[in-house]
């Protein structure tokens, strides 16, 4: 298998944060220079239709994009440490968790930065308002993963899960734009510094 | 199981499509009224945690929200017609496209009503900028699912799975903004007309 990412985007990071987990060290690593518009060549797009990172190619040619997709297929693969769920509850839980995570927290941020840091004006047409918008959503997300996380250890389910992962990078990516998780939220701050603590937290940036 | 979900809006439709594919016809339906604020009660938040539709309910008192989460669920509780995947490859296909169909057109359709129809300025802060960012998203995506529909009869599989029911479903809110699909893309205009007349379409509406 050869995955093909970009070191400091933090959609990649979550796929490398998910092999660090799983001790998977034994995929090839492409990693593409987006500025230099390497996801946007002929060959790369006849590989993945689309001008995004991560690409995971599989040994028969078939290419799988978008990150979970990618990280539930690796599940299969290196079944432990388990991140999905053993069963269909655990399963609905850890993806309840997983996508609040994403669609509340960590896609906001990413366009938050997106739409919002001078660095990234070559790869996006910037509007202020959307950087604002979806920053405000973020914020108003935090108080929830907070309560979650006082109530459990870690945000999906009783041992680290993908849901972890995605709220992780998704904070940390947002430093960018000096977002830092306010004081009150006493939970999601230990969490965060456990989370940075992990082997995996420096994978893939 | 109960299923909280409300008519009209694009989220809770997806499940009651799903079903309406599985033939699940055995699951309680309780109608919310979203303008009434009943996804806001204390007994409500109390139940789901954020005030979001759908949430199902299972009998042992677990509520899972999010759309997908519980449609996998579901999966696994009434397996046919198979529409996640009968293998990690086939399942990682159909996330990839179920995932494109979310995040580049049914979501950014969704944002896009929320922020810039009249009807659900109740429901939103509505800022005029997100709205048509979130709307020219959308209408940049869809030469990749007509593309990807001129090879394949459906979006994710060789038969309907889930990516379909999502694209539909958020193209098909889209019309309260008078959204149409643009002419020139006849795969994606084909494939709506079939989607329509599938007796799933007119679920939860």
């Amino acid at each position: 298998m050869i995955l093909y990412e970009s070191r400091r985007a933090p959609n990649p990071r979550r796929v490398r944060w998910f092999m660090a987990e799983k001790g998977a060290d034994d995929i090839e690593i492409v990693d593409l220079d987006l500025f230099g518009g390497a996801h946007k060549t002929e060959e790369y797009l006849a590989r993945t239709g689309v001008p995004q990172v991560p690409a995971l190619t599989l040994d028969d040619g078939t290419t799988i994009t978008e990150s979970v997709a990618i990280c539930r297929y690796l599940e299969a693969v290196y079944p432990e440490p388990n991140m999905f769920g053993r069963d269909p509850k655990e399963a609905a839980v850890i993806e309840m968790w997983l996508r609040r995570a994403e669609m509340l927290a960590a896609n906001p941020l990413m366009q938050a930065v997106r739409h919002g840091h001078p660095a990234l004006a070559a790869l996006e047409t910037q509007v202020a308002e959307v950087s604002a918008n979806n920053r405000q959503q973020a914020e108003r997300s935090l108080a929830l993963f907070d309560r979650r996380l006082g109530e459990s250890r870690w945000l999906g389910a009783d041992r680290v899960t993908l849901a972890d992962g995605v709220l992780f990078i998704g904070i940390d990516f947002a430093r960018l734009l000096k977002f830092q998780i306010p004081e009150q939220h006493q939970n999601l701050t230990r969490w965060f510094a456990a989370m940075r603590e992990r082997p995996s937290a420096g994978a893939g940036t």
